[in-house]
């Protein structure tokens, strides 16, 4: 059986967003599985020096125009955040908790999070936004307030975005096929030819 | 009869390039002419404070291999130069000294220039390199040099390139189809639904 497509994100990041409606299905068609990476794109932003699209003159007033434009090309529901972009740290750890014991419910998670965030325009830098998205999926609201706060969610936290960062993920969404990177919501073409064919 | 869709496009970029074997056919089908429009990209990136990809950590790396297997996905040649990025000033000169006389030579010479640089991996910053291959299209080698020594030339020059920016064009390819901006050569399926729909 074929490794999972490692798909990495930031819960803030409308290009991750519209790559996480189209991925499952784009792998689904080629047999293969989705393992979903949240992370905070705030670690290789400082290491590489990079700026968010919309600190930096021209690139933020097209982006704007960009994220929107882009997620009705995609046919993906988008309403532009009023906090944009925002921490995501509470997300992340509440993803990682949730995967811990039902990789299934983190997905539906991670996509329920997505949706308060660009569509009901909710504050997701509020560990109570993650804590509230945890309920309706059944997890106990002191319950994930625990896990939030717990130094072994944190680390797992804190090891997976690194790892994320060795490995050379810089962007969001940002994905490993067999190890090949692709950087982009516009590679989702060039990666589904890459695991149709094994490259080219 | 609809205005030209503007390709602004750098002579030392890779996506501008593939953008550039791309976009007569995409336009053609609708229709649609274009008004190839090299520029200098180090202006717009001076006055937003953008650096070059090969400039930035972990972006450098990845580029690097986006930039070959990108070329590849869409079956354009592509070697990567020796001298990259570098200068095009005496490039973007000849072009739009020739297109003064003869807009169809000037779009010759940009794609003559563009396979010199991506498959011959010759120094496009010299201006006998522009002398030679406006020499393959039928121009007097002093003449051609005498032009690039022209201020008139140089002024028309720099006026396109400062009005491109001030349209907000900041990348390469960068596009404007009846007014709307478009980044990159990843947007070419966009800028085709843009143009056969009118926009979505």
């Amino acid at each position: 059986m074929a490794a999972p497509i490692e798909f990495y994100f930031d819960f803030s990041s409308p290009y991750g967003y519209v790559a996480s409606v189209k991925i499952d299905a784009i792998a689904a068609k080629h047999g293969r599985e989705v393992l979903w990476r949240p992370y905070l794109l705030g670690v290789p932003f400082k290491k590489a020096g990079i700026q968010p699209l919309v600190n930096v003159p021209m690139k933020a007033e097209y982006s704007l125009r960009d994220f929107a434009r882009n997620a009705r090309f995609h046919g993906v529901e988008y309403k532009h955040p009023t906090r944009f972009p925002t921490g995501t740290t509470a997300a992340v750890r509440a993803f990682y908790w949730i995967e811990s014991t039902d990789a299934a419910r983190a997905k539906a998670f991670a996509q329920a999070l997505f949706r308060v965030y660009f569509i009901d325009d909710r504050d997701i830098s509020d560990p109570e936004t993650s804590v509230a998205v945890s309920a309706t999926l059944g997890f106990a609201a002191d319950t994930v307030r625990a896990a939030l706060a717990d130094d072994a969610v944190k680390n797992r936290t804190r090891e997976i975005v690194d790892a994320a960062v060795a490995k050379g993920a810089f962007g969001s969404p940002f994905f490993f096929v067999d190890g090949e990177p692709f950087w982009g919501s516009d590679r989702l073409d060039q990666i589904e030819r890459w695991i149709a064919t094994g490259g080219w």
